[in-house]
């Protein structure tokens, strides 16, 4: 249906313009190109596209024009810190480059996402490394992709002491973070992770059977 | 939750700021002003918007380089053809310009997507004319906001005979449409809408009361 119905459309344009009393353009209507455009977005489909071009060519021109100014700008600046591999415009991110970050507890992260999550969430006054990813080698993603040579030659300085493991809990994350304790303690460094268990808020009875029996295997003694 | 997490992060920005070794920067970094401007977007919110961005880094640099590239131009060049009001690059759109389009049937409908929705679905040979809205005193809409009186012009050439009316269903669109047969009427022009009834397709037991009472009272003697 929608193959069809673009089919249709391109050749509805197509004979649009050869009927046309005007000379022919030379490239697809503007208005076609910016949906197709839109459609690099994630979860953005062709409808969802169109929809978004009509209602910034009605009712957000000055915020079309901004976000185009500032799109442009941020695909030529933003590269990676060298430090922490996380986005940054500058050679070293703002949080590397802080003086009074302690650089002994260094959080591993697996994307720019993961770091603000924690730097939200958490008063945590240590640095990041920022993975861009996690080990799977069947996408060819392994140990060199992931900067990790960079992650050793950090560990090998002697000023971390705590490498603190947040990669996320799925398959592959747990991997990745089997590899990085590994790394950690070959330099003397101690790996720590984040705790496992039942989410703060959340009802027994909903919750997953993994994290249910982890979380009962794994009980400790009740404080007040 | 949103707000409070989002002062914490511009506290955090300030204080990262404050506490650089580098020169404090002059505005928020681009990631943060990018976030910002992809909102304008409808139907995204902070954290698809911050989705988006770093899909856009990570993955669809080229993409997101020409998206910026397009939606400049889009903002810039596209304005609203003078016979039809629909969005167009030139003074005339494509479809009215084209000589072999019926002038004698003219299509009224409230936005461009209805527009594009006829142009795909139906055979339609005549030409259009975009309200960009419907009639809604309250909100301030009138036949002024609606360019009802360049309908009128239109019309009053003569070269009209059929006014489609096909602006939605709604209570609105309704009034639109009525509004739109008056005016036809007066200028000695045939007013049709669109057949109202069951979708095609459609179970009966799921059709909506209104719709279903529509239908039955308006049967017609069944054709082979």
């Amino acid at each position: 249906m929608n193959q069809s119905s673009m089919a249709r459309l391109y050749q509805a344009l197509q004979s649009s313009k050869l009927d046309s009393t005007k000379p022919a353009a030379v490239s697809a209507p503007l208005l076609e190109q910016l949906i197709d455009a839109l459609r690099v977005l994630p979860g953005v489909g062709q409808k969802t596209a169109q929809r978004m071009a009509y209602h910034l060519l009605e009712r957000e021109r000055e915020g079309g024009q901004r976000l185009a100014e500032t799109l442009a700008l941020a695909v030529e600046r933003i590269g990676h810190c060298a430090q922490c591999r996380d986005f940054s415009e500058t050679e070293v991110c703002p949080t590397c480059a802080n003086g009074s970050r302690e650089r002994s507890q260094l959080c591993v992260v697996e994307s720019p996402a993961d770091r603000l999550a924690i730097e939200n969430a958490t008063g945590f006054r240590g640095v990041y490394f920022v993975l861009q990813g996690r080990l799977s080698p069947l996408d060819g993603v392994g140990p060199r992709e992931l900067g990790l040579e960079q992650l050793e030659q950090r560990l090998a300085q002697g000023e971390v002491q705590e490498l603190i493991i947040a990669t996320s809990a799925t398959v592959e994350g747990e991997a990745t973070a089997h590899y990085l304790a590994q790394l950690a303690r070959a330099r003397q460094v101690r790996p720590s992770r984040l705790a496992q268990g039942l989410p703060l808020g959340g009802e027994l009875e909903y919750v997953d059977r993994g994290t249910l029996s982890h979380a009962f295997g794994t009980r400790s003694e009740f404080r007040d």
